[in-house]
């Protein structure tokens, strides 16, 4: 059983049925889905981790940096999109009450304006809640905003969809297991970790990246969240392109955990852009392994 | 006039009441306090900038590294503290029910568990609210937990003061005006910046940094935002100790700006804490003078 | 009157000619010509520096950099080339005995073998000498191998030019001064440099470098030397492309002066190779100047 | 049986004695040593890699880099010191004639002025060979300075000891064998390399060093050498602090391996002065296991 950052009719909802048709359960807050796994409650849980317009999701970050251990198994990119739901039958000139929550009604402005002139937008708690009280067929609302899911949890007809003004926003949620062998690399994959800084010195930051850029990866990420020891002491979020069996990102990541204060091994496993890391020369596996060879060769001249 | 981002009574009107006791307008939002200033209603604005267990306030990082340019004059620390406040002549075992807002009820708990065993503690919707219907004569709350300056603004006594369980959390604010000369340096200075990177080139992040250590520059505070064109697009927040007419910082922006993609300068000045910054041998206005006396000589060599 | 690292007839001589036809003094060591330009008997003294095939000359590297100070004011780079000079109307044929230096005996061995195999090869004590040898007209030898110049110089026929086996090999000869203003930047020019680091430490070199990279300055050489203080003390003879009045060039110097243990400023003079050096976007002249300016604007917005 | 660079009574041959007693031929180049040691003729053979005063050894450096594979297997720092040696029965104010070398006659000119002022001192072919002259009864010198060895190779008596006027002066000589396994890390070893970057591309030094430096590993001593291919083209004599046995170094070797142009090995061996690194926090083999367990943990985190 999976849970989710709820409730149902949610992205997280949407994300996680993307790949997923089995029992699942919403989690009112992150916290507790992430706890649901550490206990045991559920297998997995599927959480956001950053959107592309707000950035990270402290919560998570926060969470999995610090929290009992846990680790990504897979992450899901989906756009942040919104369609306008109502009861079958329900034509677009009939709409005159909308109902939503207050940053999609922010997302879709323009469009409303444009194609439901007539209607007045009211905001309530949730893009769900709205799809549900819609619903009823006795409710004095005629349509939601509402992410797709939720028109279909709900049995609405989606009589006009990705309404967003301002396209292009994604979120990445990623699904959250207990400590596990990470998923086998797949040659377009992504590392994430949390790497604690050994004492507020000058230079460390320069130097946790040198660890990475020598050894040829790339960062996709990295933000710097408050260790809440005060202002100025600070832990950093980073997503690395490759697995942590990919012989570059296995050394950068050994070199972090020898010079760096702590490192938190948050899972390899696969993007979902399936982007593979452009590898200069002499980062490649081959290389790895030609370096090695040619080692052996060196310390052992006769064989 | 000083705008903050309000209601009345909230942390960041105490802050501004701790240097300045002029006429004051709260406003809802931290972009509406810096729309204010940026259209001229008030000089300046005291907004939250960070804080030590929440980290960065993304809305103020955002808005001021994007939106039409303006400039942090000040900056105030303030320690995140609660008092409980009752209507005068209430004693502390007559207190039954207490009222204030989930987070700081949150943060109060075991003490009001331990010093008020008996009272019930109910959740509103902010703690100045909070503060201000205890004022009530008729109210059915004995007691608000509340910033001080709400205890103050709504003529209670403070029965206790400083009851945050997990004493330590402190929020920095800034006051912004429009673009000016910054404040003369004082030795103990921070130098806020927005710097985006050229484009998402690995190593651009690496090659920031290297700009700063190799003029012997500190930085206090560093975080990646979203530009929002997508996910993996950044620019990243500093805090840099010292002042943009030392010369080593002079030097380092400079460096910036010829080589990232755009720097936005928003401010130089003094730090709340009086920290000066201990600059390494090679880095002091000392050693900037001396090196540029020498080159004088060597390109003149007979004067 | 100039000096030059003699005796007359040598490649140094050779060098010296290509740009100047008044008076000349040859000087049997470097250091000779060297401490004749810092007593004020010759005006300047022209040096070998280095040399394709055997590096640096460290005589001349080691008493620019701790001698009295001294200045480079040109250089020029000279194929090292041969020539088999005769008296007049000895024929190829008619060669018997052929005089020249162990090097330069070395370094047309196999052009003797295949134009005059009848010939024994005798090595005398300078390639300079053996033309003047020749020259007598009872002398044994019918020929030597020699600079172009030493066979002009003792009225030689030159019947073989440029004999060399391996063409391609320069020497790179500076004219050396007092110390004077630098001639004006021509957009392709060199600067040199002796570098002493602070202490034996390690990350020294790494930070000297790093003074030169990080402001888009390329080096062209560096060599170590002994400080002569023991094992494992050096110094650092640099030359980088570009003028000390290049704004990059400038800032580098500025900022070794500062870290390192010592900087001795040898001079700026035009490329004999006429390159002009790459830059970097974000290094060039006007990228300089532009942040310059709005450095200006953000510390004085009003203006 | 071995070879060293010649003739007998040199400091080499000095340096040899201080570790092997068997048969040693002397060869009167370096390159001459070293190819009997590629053709068999000698096992190993002792040649100068550096000196205190004059710096690197070219031509061993050089033969090294570029010939057929050799390896370092141990080396001999010795005092570059000179007796004054006569035969016996001769007192100090009987000498009138010395013989000497001209290098040796310049570095022990105060002592002779000082001890025998009487005393003309004659500049001849080699120390060695004026001690072999003196030893002759018949001949008009008086007395050699030269090493210690070559007054005992031809039964003089050392009159003096120790006499140079600078004491202080070292040179380090390197025995070299056919590629063999190098011997086992005893704490306090050294590592030579060879190492050609990929291209005369700038930042190639910097990435080179950063290679090093990223692992902790410290270099004793680095040296640009020409690569003959003109001027601007090196490749760098290195001698690295460790072994190549030790995690930090192996690590820098396969680095370099992968990034350079290309890595010569030249050998791993005991440091003569026994000095072991100071390996920093995080570099030292405990840090490197520890790493790898963690590692281990993490990528099979169910064991």
């Amino acid at each position: 059983m999976f849970g989710y950052f709820g409730p149902a009719g949610t992205f997280a909802h949407q994300a996680l049925l993307t790949f997923y048709d089995g029992e699942a359960i919403p989690f009112v807050t992150v916290s507790r889905a992430l706890n649901a796994v550490r206990s045991g409650e559920v297998e997995a849980a599927l959480v956001p981790l950053e959107n592309s317009v707000e950035g990270g999701v402290s919560v998570t970050l926060d969470n999995l940096a610090t929290g009992k251990r846990l680790m990504i198994r897979r992450e899901v990119i989906l756009d942040v999109q919104f369609d306008l739901c109502v009861r079958p039958g329900t034509q677009l000139g009939d709409v005159r009450q909308v109902l939503t929550h207050s940053h999609a009604a922010a997302q879709t402005r323009d469009w409303l304006a444009a194609n439901v002139p007539q209607a007045v937008v009211n905001e309530g708690g949730s893009t769900a809640g709205a799809a549900k009280e819609v619903s009823d067929p006795g409710s004095k609302y005629d349509a939601a905003v509402c992410a797709s899911v939720a028109g279909d949890l709900y049995g609405l007809d989606h009589i006009a969809k990705n309404i967003a003004d301002n396209p292009g926003a994604v979120t990445r949620f990623v699904l959250v297991s207990l400590p596990a062998q990470p998923p086998m690399p797949t040659g377009a994959d992504r590392t994430t970790l949390a790497v604690y800084l050994k004492q507020d010195q000058p230079g460390a930051l320069l130097e946790m990246l040198t660890q990475f850029s020598v050894r040829g990866v790339n960062l996709c990420r990295i933000e710097s969240r408050p260790t809440k020891a005060g202002l100025g002491s600070y832990f950093f979020s980073i997503d690395a392109e490759g697995h942590i069996r990919d012989p570059r990102l296995a050394e950068a990541v050994l070199g972090l955990k020898r010079v760096m204060g702590d490192v938190v091994f948050l899972g390899s496993y696969p993007r979902a852009d399936r982007v593979a890391p452009s590898v200069a020369p002499g980062f490649t596996d081959a290389s790895f392994a030609a370096a090695k060879s040619w080692y052996g060769s060196v310390i052992n001249p006769e064989d």
